[in-house]
């Protein structure tokens, strides 16, 4: 039977073994990372399945069902330096309950396979979802071979002694090869839930995103001696652009951030002769946030005009939106509504493991459970308890919604 | 006869004698500015005039007029490092001709002084204005004593080896008694006169100043996980207040540039949790000043309550206007008007000497000659040389038309 209650009682124990006075400490490829896999490894010992760690380094138990047929169950073990204690291994430990409570009803329809993606959080090396892209396929061994850590050590030397081989991560693709659905549980990490009075929600899929540095160049000029007139003033861009943006977001149902903004140069009597800032823009849909682009644009170059100055973009970062599959939302909401009595339905804006499994053809779902003030990465990230519980009720109940579908 | 050709020969000189490939290295306290004074002093000694340095450190030159009444014609022959070639320099080298041509024509009816300010740039201890505001009585001498420069120098000791006490700086205010009226030719440092296509303007008098720090606090957030509806972005404090400054700079016919902006943390993927801005308001009228202060005050704490956030002022730094004399104003807009067919009324953006004299009682004007490019404090400083000389015999002009005033 599932007892959602020991749940609590083990990310309690990871978080003592792992954790100390600054939050958890669980970063890939650390020894503290090594102490939490092995404390993992011996709770699978008491199950009647088989475990091993593919070429990427990911962790795999699988309880061999009727068919070959996979659903696989996923989380990530590692952390963020100082980070939360539910971050990632809320959904290990949850799908281990859940495996022991169909281990416990006999040989399952399908087979059942519970993964600890490796490195989901990047700390190290500010590469995330090592694990799961090679898993993907999406990872390009070369592109983050020779990153390296504050202390200069390489990608490549860093995961060896954890018995990866950076040139075979790729192998870890044939684990995938029988997935048929992929399950989920995270906390949010976000606001919504809460605001909400909610304690759970279905995700509808990961925001895709465009980043980029915008830079305007003006004239710096005298404060005193420059009549308004005569300015060009950079900043007057990012003033306009960064209303702009918010405004865009709003539009089109997105979200659009402009978190840094530098000036130069950067004195308080002299007009801002060059002003960059970020943007960060993430929508579900893929037309959607192109045309996000693509007004952040237009709109920077009307602005540019107005203000008689130049505007410049660089881009960042972009990734597309992967969407959840629409039936095993049908079966998350349904699972969700009928352990929490209610549910809603939300985006997730960080990005995780289950993106990689979506981009990989998996048909993925994911389960938000509340987080506390929103916030996460941080030793004061945390999670009622009754909602833990509920947590891994629903990801049970989904497990089973999910077994029934794939053995129609 | 005057000879505005050979200041602009003189000029050259002290440029050679002072200055290196990087631009004028004239800094008060220096041994590079003993020598510009040195030079100045071999100049002054070919005419009939009384010298001696002052308790801040001012040079005076004094030609004997039929009257105790004063004509002051002032400059700062100092500079910042690695300066211009004109800065200053230029009114010390233009007094020094049009004193010249007085002194040929014999006593005058009133007397004539011809002062060389103590560091008016205050580049080394970043205290502007050292000798005139002691001149005005504006100097607190407890307030600068222990100000120190790169190598830790106090003040009190850098200023001794040159023959001022700190402690008997204000004796200077003695110098002013019997002053009857001071006129001052500076460059620009503008881009008025240059977009004009004006050689020379009258100038108004010194901006007043209210200068800030201004400073939003919202929440940091999650760029991804955060909804535009949940945020409380600090940055739209700053980028709504920006926008703002600038139409009530136009509308009170001032000057308000916001020169820095910061944002916290900082970083692509957050919402802006604090973010900072210097404010700089400029004008020639105290009641407009005041309104401007008072307009940006309310549209922060407006702008505050719309976004949601907080926000907190605090003072830089304050000085009020200093309009010029409406007689000297006339008389040099003659003068200006005479000697290039044509003028313009500007106020001053920068503080200058003329501010402290003005502060102190003397009716004061300045009279402005272009700037190219509107680029000053820096080697590549220039104004054309036939409006160099047209800038000496404009202020020729000037010191006939104002000792006939005086003479009155």
């Amino acid at each position: 039977m599932l007892n959602p209650a020991r749940t609590v009682v083990e990310l309690k124990e990871l978080r003592a073994l792992t954790g100390d006075e600054n939050g958890a400490q669980r970063v890939a490829f650390t020894e503290t990372w090594v102490k939490a896999r092995n404390w993992f490894k011996e709770k699978l010992k008491e199950l009647p399945v088989e475990v091993h760690q593919d070429a990427a380094g990911n962790l795999w138990a699988t309880l061999k069902g009727k068919s070959s047929k996979e659903l696989l169950i996923g989380g990530h073990i590692d952390s963020v330096p100082n980070g939360g204690w539910l971050d990632g291994c809320l959904n290990v430990v949850a799908g281990l309950e859940v495996l022991r409570r169909i281990a416990a009803e006999g040989v399952p329809p399908v087979t059942i396979r519970l993964v600890d993606w490796c490195d989901e959080e990047g700390a190290r090396f500010g590469r995330s979802l090592f694990g799961s892209s090679a898993a993907s396929g999406a990872l390009v061994p070369d592109d983050v071979r020779n990153l390296t850590d504050r202390q200069g050590v390489k990608l490549v030397d860093a995961v060896a002694p954890h018995g990866i081989d950076l040139d075979r991560a790729l192998d870890a693709q044939q684990e995938l090869k029988n997935a048929a659905a992929y399950l989920e549980l995270h906390i949010e990490q976000g606001p919504v839930l809460e605001s909400l009075d909610l304690p759970m929600g279905v995700v509808l899929g990961t925001f895709g995103v465009e980043r980029h540095t915008i830079t305007f160049k003006g004239q710096a000029a005298h404060s005193g001696s420059t009549p308004m007139t005569h300015r060009r003033d950079a900043l007057g861009g990012v003033s306009k652009l960064h209303l702009a943006i918010r405004e865009i977001a709003i539009e089109h149902g997105g979200v659009c951030t402009v978190g840094k903004v530098t000036t130069e140069p950067g004195i308080v009597t002299a007009v801002v002769g060059e002003a960059t800032m970020t943007l960060d823009q993430r929508h579900l849909d893929a037309a959607a946030l192109e045309k996000m682009y693509v007004a952040a644009k237009a709109a920077s170059e009307r602005i540019a005009q107005d203000e008689k100055i130049e505007v410049n973009w660089k881009t960042l970062w972009r990734i597309q939106p992967f969407p959840f599959h629409p039936r095993l939302i049908e079966l998350c909401d349904a699972a969700i509504q009928e352990t929490c009595g209610t549910v809603h339905r939300l985006p997730s804006g960080p990005l995780h493991d289950a993106a990689e499994v979506c981009r990989a053809g998996v048909p993925t779902i994911m389960l938000f459970v509340q987080s506390l003030r929103g916030i996460s990465h941080n030793k004061i990230e945390d999670t009622r308890e009754e909602h833990l519980e509920l947590s891994v009720a629903a990801l049970d109940r989904l497990a089973t919604k999910t077994i029934a579908w794939l053995s129609q």
